[in-house]
């Protein structure tokens, strides 16, 4: 096998989308900080215990795990960096009041989440820590909204669902609190028939609402089929409520859909919960929701919601951008052209000097002017090309 | 042990230092694209053998393993991303032309290189490929020089030194050029009585000379001294020619230093190459230099020649940046507050909403303004705080 060759699922990034990735992560850096999210920079590499306290079993099985020479413990590339920083809230900044943090950086998976993702999200986001109340989560979706707005996508559309609806169907039967995870599967399998079977001796409304759950998506109406169809527990009321207030805070942002059984974060999420979705990628591009139990794993009870988005797959969804005009030069160490080339580039200018003997080829830049000797050598001037 | 400790080496980045790190980060790869360098995004992971193509046995044993689940080969994490260019401009990119690259990421390493060395330093670095002349070379030092200049160092020392001088005096005798690596270890640790014993047997010009070069360093006046010291040997001739070409570019930017038994690129580097430094730190912030083997490693030669730092240290030895002042507004849904709000973020002011309750605590902003609701509730106005 040549050695040039990249693993599967992962990949170079070439000048072109490079540029586009980097002008996304900084417009959203940028948009997060006007809203008073400070940047934080957690490592790649961590004690695996760190890295997988409140995450889920999938993010277990997602994570590379290697040996650390140094203690000789089991270290872990972070396949996902909300918990990180839900570490550095709760353990590093340590503060009482409300904390807005966001980060962007690599994760890396195990195996793809599908047939072509990436093995390497370059995973953006933004986290609120230290309120518990539904504005937190509002602010948060604004954020992501924003967030694709400013990236250029104009068609979005915000699915909401809660954690909180089958938590309080669970705990209404011992019977269904005791098959939660094969529930859950079933559930996010959209398994009907199967369900049927396991919910078999469960108390009859709590399995009539197991029942209902996969059938409880669609628009915003769905919220009163919802409280029709489920049984009156405080923790669905709840959860209804929340989801129809961050429905309402939508509007003119984004198309609203419910989905009820959308259980993506169910292991790790602890509240309201969302996705967005742009034309052309059948899946979310970006995900949030709270997780207020993460940081109590970290020994500090802070509640938090956040969301994150993989910039990468977000960048190839848009169009390649135009290259940039620029001038040509010769090389050559004369003052006058250093100084010229100097001036050029402060004003904005890409000036590229043309090494003797050979010509440039670049798929960012195009050289539409030169950087030509005039008045019989005494003035360097640019010329247009052709 | 604590599920919120680190390990030895490795460390978070808090708001303050992520700050200062990103507009670093910023301002150098705006500069590299105003000199016509086009950004690439290498992968964190690659088969180990590709890692290692044409890198030396110090990147092998700085470089964290693991296996591929997909393919059950080898990974490598990179420990150094010059390879990985190389690699991009050997085989996707495949131009015949002159390619300038540049790119920032982070690598790991497996052990610190120092007691208090990061093991993930945040590598951000230029490349020229495809210009065997010294010219590139020179526009390397003089970008590496540029970015220390913006990052706002005045007091740069360069240190030059050439890989051609010991590979010339070890190439004049075959008992030497058998002792390469012996002399390489021996030279590197400047152990004199060592190569004493070792150069006994060789021929006296090449022995003398090897004895000579530990202490052919200090300002120019070494390139004089070495023209008299060492054989009159092609190879020698012409890389003193480059050095002193080099050293006369850097006048005025940089206080110049030669140091002829600087090995450190040795197993890897095939021409000039350079380190910076500066005030506060003992050893080098950037290194850079000609390795024209690596793209032939990757089955196409290609001259290639760049330099590199780590951003994470050279944005510790810089001032704290300010923090930023920012307006508080209060929690709200009013069209006319959200309204308000948006203009004055979209005017490029920190704007952060107060959640019911709760105070902020920032590292970064300090709230030094308030949006209130002034004339009877009819206007959102911005105060002065004390």
């Amino acid at each position: 096998m040549p050695n040039w060759l990249l693993p599967e699922n992962i990949a170079d990034v070439l000048p072109s989308e490079a540029r586009k990735i980097e002008e996304l992560r900084r417009l959203m850096l940028d948009n997060f900080r006007l809203y008073g999210y400070e940047l934080v920079m957690p490592p790649l590499l961590e004690y695996l215990e760190s890295l997988l306290t409140g995450a889920g079993q999938d993010t277990d099985l997602r994570t590379f795990k290697l040996v650390d020479q140094i203690s000789g413990r089991m270290l872990g590339l972070r396949a996902d960096m909300t918990t990180q920083v839900a570490r550095i809230d709760a353990h590093l900044l340590n503060r009482d009041s409300v904390t807005r943090l966001c980060y962007a950086g690599s994760v890396l998976h195990t195996r793809p989440s599908g047939l072509h993702a990436t093995r390497e999200p370059l995973q953006i986001g933004a986290e609120i820590y230290g309120h518990a109340g539904l504005e937190a989560d509002a602010e948060i979706q604004e954020l992501a909204l924003a967030s694709l707005a400013l990236a250029g996508f104009d068609e979005v559309r915000l699915d909401l669902s809660h954690v909180g609806v089958l938590r309080a169907i669970i705990g209404a039967d011992p019977a269904a609190a005791k098959d939660e995870a094969a529930l859950y599967l079933l559930l996010r399998a959209k398994d009907v028939p199967g369900l049927d079977r396991l919910t078999a001796r469960y108390a009859a409304p709590v399995r009539a609402a197991l029942l209902a759950l996969p059938n409880l998506y669609g628009d915003v109406e769905v919220l009163a089929r919802a409280r029709a169809e489920l049984p009156e527990l405080p923790g669905i009321g709840k959860a209804l409520a929340e989801l129809a207030a961050l429905a309402a805070s939508a509007i003119g942002r984004a198309e609203v859909a419910i989905d009820l059984a959308d259980l993506r974060g169910y292991q790790y999420e602890s509240g309201a919960m969302f996705a967005l979705y742009v034309p052309g990628l059948p899946n979310a591009v970006a995900r949030g929701g709270r997780y207020d139990h993460v940081g109590e794993a970290f020994g500090r009870a802070r509640p938090a919601t956040g969301f994150s988005l993989d910039l990468r797959e977000l960048a190839r969804l848009l169009p390649t951008a135009e290259r940039k005009h620029s001038i040509r030069a010769p090389w050559g160490n004369a003052p006058e052209l250093k100084e010229k080339i100097a001036e050029l580039r402060k004003s904005g200018e890409v000036v590229i000097q043309s090494l003797p003997g050979h010509s440039n080829e670049q798929d960012e830049f195009e050289c539409d002017r030169a950087l030509v000797l005039a008045d019989n050598g005494n003035n360097w001037i640019l010329k247009n090309l052709g």
